[in-house]
């Protein structure tokens, strides 16, 4: 049986990375993964939290959020509930850790970059469609600070991209799951990896049901395919910036 | 002196509304007024809120946030802080009774419209962009119900649109100000007036400041020019369902 | 048609203002406006919140409550449900705009001013008496600073006074609602004007309805009357203090 | 050594209860014991909390709550912290229980009586004249009740007030302390006591101190004295309806 | 009649203290009172809250909690409900009171005391157990810094005990209540006493009942017969620190 | 370089498990790890949740908490705090769903479990103790089901033990992490396997640093020969329920 939109199992949706999307912040763009839109900012500000104050260490923090109808049905706000809920927490804490992992925080100085995702349009893998796109409005805003002031080493020593793949009845191991394949899938994976080919993140697991070694690694292959096309796209969109990343004077 | 961006002192800044921005609400858009853009959707829910149930009657409800990189400085989410800030609560609350000034809700029956009003970029006016695009998203998603089950009383009765006016020192009465303006402005007022030329809010403030019945003649002059040319792009922008607004059988 | 309590059209209800009602603040005062009774308070603190503070100027901040048993149905206590509700923070928000227009925050120097309206018995009207009552109690509190080290210029600079009006079915345009006016009034307005007859902040809102340009005159005429009668009794009330309103040495 | 104010160490400060205090209320009273004033009302609820449903008995809720300005210094609305603080709660849970404790929820049937205590000045004692005035409050609802529909036996059950005595250095134990004395109390007591001279509550706490036997009876002693008198007040006050108490068709 | 599970009258249950149960924290005890268990600690912590900065003096924070699972029925984390509930903050509000009596805050210095106690499983008589637990942990932490650096009055001034005392329907006053008696008790009174006979705290309830002076008696004489031997069963756990309380140099 | 408590790369810490650790709930085990304490139970309601009723499925929801003691530092309760925090609340994510995969949701019938894991004392670990631990209170709570009315198809249909494994810096890959280990770890990967040898949860991340395909085969090879261990172990305390696992009348 093939995929309900015709994809083979290999092929990642439809990718568009449209930077510089909004006038105020340091960084920003829209990515686009199939239907799945979404918002992406870099802020940063010339301070660290408390517990970093006078260490000459950076800082990221990633927040994440959804409109009321990104979704088919209106989900609730979180502002209106008057607290942030499970799955939103774990998916900002997500976002910034992967981060952190090719920042350089000694690098960046003492400086908080503050991420923002938010999803316009959802449609499955709304949160590795925000670590794709995060990581390109953060490389841009720390780049904005190396045009006025040159770092001797380029905080983003990587890069960095996102991608799930899971396993479909009756079809298999597939990459790059719409939200009609993530709801059907009984193995659903998240992956996270650098541009050099290395783990960042894997989060596997099985929705009310389990999974081989086979399988794991048959997935592991797929992800590999499609985080590669993705670090392709990031640098063509970064232009002469992607060249600063892993720069050491 | 003239205005900083050489408009004319009753000149609206460029409009666009972009019909059916999202592919999941009932009704979207994408309202941009100068560099000011808002997201306005509206949901249909097929219930009313307990308080009106049985009553034959319908309900509409308004939501609205800025993202946090809408604005120069990054503003901390409700969501994070826990509660939602006195201005959104107001500004909320202002959408929904403007809304509902020109919705039959008795013909509308016992259904909910949610309307949700998401700032992307902000450069003044927000309040008001919003009003006027929610307008639109609201009239297509009511006009989705009726192609499959026409009313005999559209719930439409009117139209609507919003815009702002206020005093700036050395300038004088002006239409529609940008974020500079309103800083710089000493009044403001946010306007809202139907298509029949009547007033559903006036809301005029002195900042620290007051004001004289000739200037608030003025402002109210300015205004009306100004939503008269909003609500000819809502024709436009709605096309054949701008015909069903007071439509009755 | 008459009003239902025989008044007319430009009658306000009897309002009497007790100074020095409490004995712990600096300023307090019952405002009674037929049966409408507030508990008016002004604080001095001795500095400002942290965003003004070394910048020389002072702050007024306001917060409204009622008793649950004000109403005719008791009313949920905010602190009972763990926020504060949108009318609020709309009210004490409106309160604390108003009187920072007629006070000069910089000839009250490094202050803050937190003034507190509680409504001890409700029959319409409570944020307008809110801001009448309110007014008497600051200029005290600030009256009691000056006796001790006198202003150069006295930091409040005008009298202020607010008053609602609004238009009933068979009745038309009135002065100051009662409850049960106000719930059948189909437009509702709120007036805070200052001694010199400026307006402060004009708030006019159709109630599920609209309201023509004639109409919106007869309101504002009406608005008028009313503020002057109430400023004449808070210099009553005020005494000699009176004397100090725009004082400068 | 004299008490500070020369009251002897059984003397009641003066104390007045004005029945009919608010309009609103089914029951309502503003009593004032020296400069502590309260408001306390009583509302009639015509049906119980879920887990009372169906039982055929009654409930009794109290809420307590100080203006912000009831006190010397402004203390923060528990509103404005989202929280209510400890000591409330405590005082609202002692209330309550102490009300219960003479009311046959049996004979109330399935209503709920929700009793507010709002402080408008604090000199000392707030909880008990809370307490010494809701009982007042609550016998008036409930007589309203019976006016209409007479009970064959009359919920409330016996009288009941309350008052505080405690140790102070040099001058010994002492009934019905202010705020002066209550601050350098070493030891603290609260009683509440019925008509016929049974304990509901004994709340005795050293301070950051102890006490012997001897003190403790010699406290109990003066609080039987003080409540005695209060209780006469009641009478005199309910007039007629305080033969309902304790009747039994 | 006798009690239902044979104790008589002046019978504790079994009571137990194990000291240093846990690996972390600077004292730690499980005390189990018949089938009641409380793991209760003492943390010290260097320095003061803000209020008391700089004044020399240290401070005690009490803390109370219930697994969920403590009791017969599973009892909602106050966690999860967001906000912690009334008997829980009377219990830590009391809990901490109690042990300031007994410690000379001077003599600790600028420390504080943190004190947890976690009720493990609970069949009556959980805030009392706490106490006369919490009392072995905090001396156990005050003894540690002694080794260290002896203090010239060690900050603990006297042993402190609590148990429950309460009335019975057809029994009578008894000793140390567990859940089944407390349920059916008619009054119930918690007391804390220090080692020299002394109250620290007497809490009497007539629960929707009342009780008269000559019950208070027995009540009182049971208490003293229970807290004599707690305090006993203190100083044989806490071995050679027990000579440390009230220990002058 | 070997580990600093000189463990074999592939070696448990020392593990014991309690059953019937405490007398009210249907399920409870005090599982350790080391010096990981935890106690987990189960409970059983007899309903689902709002979502589910009515489709004879039911509900397994999960809550983790540490006691404030549990670290080497005093941690803040969540309930003070007013919210839990986002670790927190990813860990009983993590062990509702872990469990959910090996419970047939249909087999159990209109039934919630409740599963509270409460960490006493923390060594690193405690989110997969509390899965190992949990597997175990909630078999026997389902056993105990069982006793009184068979199931047709036991819900428990395979085993679910829980490790982490790392990788430590001059040591190398290493099964069951403790703190001092967890903290110097530079990846570290939670496993979560059925007695099957099938995955339920992969999650694997690199603190700050990325890992190899190498790396990630030989952590896996070393959590297979952990959760073998462990379930062993689980059968052993379970007894004849063991047999129960997977039972199919």
């Amino acid at each position: 049986m093939s995929r309900h939109d015709e994809r083979l199992s290999n092929e990642l949706r439809a990718v568009t990375i449209e930077p510089n999307y909004l006038m105020h912040p340091e960084g920003s763009v829209l990515i686009q993964v199939g239907n799945t839109k979404v918002i992406c900012t870099a802020t940063i500000e010339e301070r660290v939290p408390g517990f970093l104050r006078g260490q000459g260490k950076g800082w990221i923090t990633a927040e994440y959020s959804m409109l009321p109808r990104a979704t088919a049905e209106r989900t609730q706000r979180d502002a209106t509930r008057g607290k942030i809920n499970g799955r939103t927490m774990e998916i900002q804490r997500l976002i910034g850790r992967a981060l952190r992992s090719i920042v350089d925080l000694e690098a960046l100085g003492e400086r908080t970059l503050w991420v923002d995702c938010d999803v316009i349009q959802a449609d499955g893998g709304t949160r590795t469609a925000s670590i794709t796109g995060a990581f390109v409005a953060l490389t841009q805003a720390i780049a904005k600070i190396h045009q006025n002031k040159p770092f001797s080493r380029f905080p983003v020593t990587d890069f960095l991209a996102a991608t799930s793949v899971g396993i479909i009845d009756e079809v298999g191991p597939v990459l790059d799951l719409n939200y009609i394949e993530d709801t059907s899938a009984k193995v659903d994976m998240n992956l996270i990896m650098t541009g050099s080919g290395r783990y960042v993140e894997i989060q596997g697991t099985g929705e009310e049901a389990t999974f081989s070694r086979e399988e794991l690694n048959s997935l592991l292959a797929l992800g590999e395919v499609g985080i590669t096309k993705l670090i392709s796209l990031q640098k063509e969109v970064l232009g002469e910036s992607a060249n600063l990343v892993g720069y050491v004077k």
